[in-house]
């Protein structure tokens, strides 16, 4: 029997205790003649945990902000994993970057009821003062009241949003409130504000303040303050006028480097023919990042270890990229790791030769849809691949997939056609640029259920001729 | 029907409800005549939210460590406040105290994988060298392990305590660990370690170390690691000699004042027969002390301002303290406040006049059992209270009360009987001694449910002359 799990609703033991069952005794049917392969991939996945053994290794270095030592240390280490697992052609690809470091940082309400805040400074923000900037708060609830404020209403105030994220299971609630972090700032300068302060962008209640990247270049220092920070402010607010002090002393950004990690099972039959897939290796500094983004990296480099351990490789090249300074915004945008590789492979004349493209990052929660290229739907390769995929909770998601991922942007916007394995993001904005992103958040379970999604579509890709551009 | 609810299997809200129905149909069988104010009592503090305004009140000051200019609003808003709630002979008892207050401090790893630790130091620890104290961690897998090492084998290095603490209703988990937070500076010390390092009390897996206070006059400084930080080291340590370093820059202690916050419901017949009850105003300085204690104060005082609100006093007085400088240690002891009044009551002769004491300083959790005084547990006190408070979810527990709380303990030390209403405590220490103990740990119901008790057992008591002594 295949009977269809409600991913989301089991815990991830139960799953691979579903999975055991189920699968022993399923009846293949295979139409595609290497889909055999995809089905022993899947469910050998499901008993390997080279994923959380990589997640393991790569938190250990603790943060890895993009140029850090840290970040440079778990690329060579990377590298040399790579090698370890069989992957051909394993090369450093080293970038320059403004690196961005976090300095002293810390808040106050100074009246009528002074108390600390707990904040942290967006990522790419100028610094306060030494002494920090102290000024009348104007709260907006809404990101819509703050763009609607008039023009030099807010000289010499700090603009404080205090507009909530929405807990939602693709992560559209983060998507439709991300811009307070990244054009709040400027909004809030264009109309004389001295400092920026929003509620953290996250779905917790704990006192962690989210951090993330703003646009590099506004002139006023930017700051997120906890949930139950941005509560307390409005409980203070109602006894009067606010005054806030914020303080945030990042040193000025110096120029570094970072890089991509990047590894290869070359193919046998069509080795011109590349499919890009992997996780970013950077994470934010305030945590050692393992779902942000050591799980991608676990999960992407562990699908593809399964298959060089096949007999045989496929017949087109996987190529796994660990990306570099996905978190970091630089003065010419974000995606550093991204551009760099979209650009040097522009350059060689091999955007064409990108079979495909996706990344993992999005955690470590259950894979619940799938979703292909533009009319991909109505394909033997469609439903070869629900067949595989369904007795895992996937179910087919028949919106074509517009992107990949973060870090295939760059390629997809060259052309590149992109999958999308859609993690269940339900739990993720709980944690997602805050301290709290360590292995504890990370059901191995979980884990290799993404694991096996990867391995199995991978191989159905990798072993094919299919062309995603028509 | 009188449904017995297991209260800590429900919501708040489901108590609610349920004891909406079940209480309207309640059939009163009381034998003391006295009782069935107590019922009504009970049912009022159940539509009541007088006690959730006083923590909302008292939180609004934010951090309120005893001493600091926060904890002095705080006590004048307090005595204010009982006045405005019908309380008499309101007063603030001040008293001296060493003030210890927090520095900037921070922890690393330095090798074999640097990163950072979130630590925070325990309050009355002397502070590192500005640069802080590097040297190698000796890793203790329990306390015993530390107990058991030899003298002078911690010489030069860092001592480090990894043992968990057990999630328990009673809070006998932290019970059965709190002395490493006490005594492991003293005894790391003694064995030659240059710092200590210990894994939080708390029950959580956030990136929170939990404070509280150790041992003063101790000579080495002293902090505690998150618990996801410990799990990190552990791993870490793995690949070889772990070598950390610990900066806390706490200024020296000065000299200072706080102060018990006093008010009383005088007894219309015996007022010179007083029940001491409450909770404690100070709080640790990471957070503003929703659970530890605003709690405590709300609970017990909505519960006397119930009792005010009758046309009568009860005969004996109500005297509802709100204790000072629970949290923090002194050369002499800790619980400042407590033995202030004590010795206070003691040189006036008043002792033998305090018919029975209690504080409520475990949470806002719903109560689930009662301890009355030795050889209480066979009266029609008893059975009463029983009938009353088993509606609750709360269940007579026959081992006698030795013990009311820590702020009587100097009371119950001169021979003054207590009682419990023991909270269910499961949670607590998720959240106890870090940043987030905040109100919204705190659900309105069950916070009713404490009061509706507290206020029922208050008037059996107050308005009886049964002497607890006997």
């Amino acid at each position: 029997m295949r009977g269809r799990l409600t991913g989301g609703m089991l815990s991830g033991s139960v799953v691979l205790v579903a999975l055991g069952i189920g699968l022993g005794s399923a009846e293949a049917q295979n139409t595609l003649p290497w889909a055999e392969t995809a089905v022993e991939l899947r469910d050998r996945a499901l008993a390997d945990n080279i994923a959380y053994e990589i997640v393991e290794g790569l938190t250990l270095f603790g943060p890895r902000l993009a140029g850090t030592d840290a970040d440079h240390r778990a690329a060579a280490w990377g590298a040399e994993r790579m090698r370890g697992l069989g992957f051909e052609n394993v090369r450093i690809e080293e970038f320059p970057l403004l690196v961005w470091t976090r300095g002293e940082e810390r808040g106050e309400i100074v009246s009528p009821y002074p108390q600390p805040l707990v904040v942290t400074m967006l990522g790419g923000s100028p610094a306060t003062p030494l002494e920090g900037v102290e000024a009348e708060a104007v709260l907006f609830e809404t990101w819509q009241e703050l763009l609607d404020a008039p023009e030099g209403s807010l000289t010499g105030r700090i603009a404080v949003v205090l507009q909530p994220t929405p807990r939602t299971q693709t992560g559209s609630g983060y998507g439709s409130v991300s811009q307070i972090r990244f054009q709040g700032p400027a909004e809030a300068e264009a109309r004389g504000a001295v400092a920026f302060l929003m509620r953290s962008l996250g779905t917790h209640d704990r006192r962690s303040a989210n951090t993330g990247s703003t646009r590099m270049g506004v002139g006023i220092p930017s700051f997120a303050m906890s949930p139950p920070d941005a509560e307390q402010l409005v409980r203070v607010a109602r006894h009067g006028p606010v005054r806030l002090r914020l303080v945030g002393l990042p040193p000025d950004p110096v120029q570094g480097h970072t890089q991509n990690v990047i590894g290869e099972l070359v193919g046998r039959e069509r080795p011109d023919e590349v499919i890009v897939i992997g996780g970013h290796i950077d994470s934010w500094d305030v945590s050692p990042g393992a779902l942000d983004d050591a799980a991608g990296i676990g999960i992407t480099t562990a699908a593809a270890k399964l298959i060089a351990e096949l007999p045989v490789r496929p017949r087109r090249t996987i190529r796994v990229v660990w990306w570099g300074a996905e978190e970091v915004s630089q003065p010419e945008g974000g995606l550093a790791g991204a551009r760099h590789y979209a650009e040097t492979q522009d350059e060689l004349g091999q955007i064409p030769d990108h079979v495909i493209a996706s990344e993992s990052d999005f955690g470590a929660g259950l894979i619940f849809s799938l979703n292909l290229p533009p009319g991909m739907a109505d394909t033997e390769l469609a439903r070869e691949a629900m067949r595989i995929l369904a007795p895992l909770g996937i179910h087919f998601d028949s919106a074509p997939a517009l992107s990949g991922g973060p870090d295939v942007i760059p390629l997809v916007r060259l052309g590149v056609p992109a999958f999308r394995l859609n993690q269940d993001g339900t739990d993720y904005f709980d944690y997602h640029h805050t301290p709290d992103d360590t292995i504890e958040r990370i059901d191995p379970a979980r884990l290799d259920q993404n694991v096996a999604a990867w391995a199995a579509l991978l191989w159905l890709i990798a072993d094919s001729d299919i062309d995603f551009r028509r």
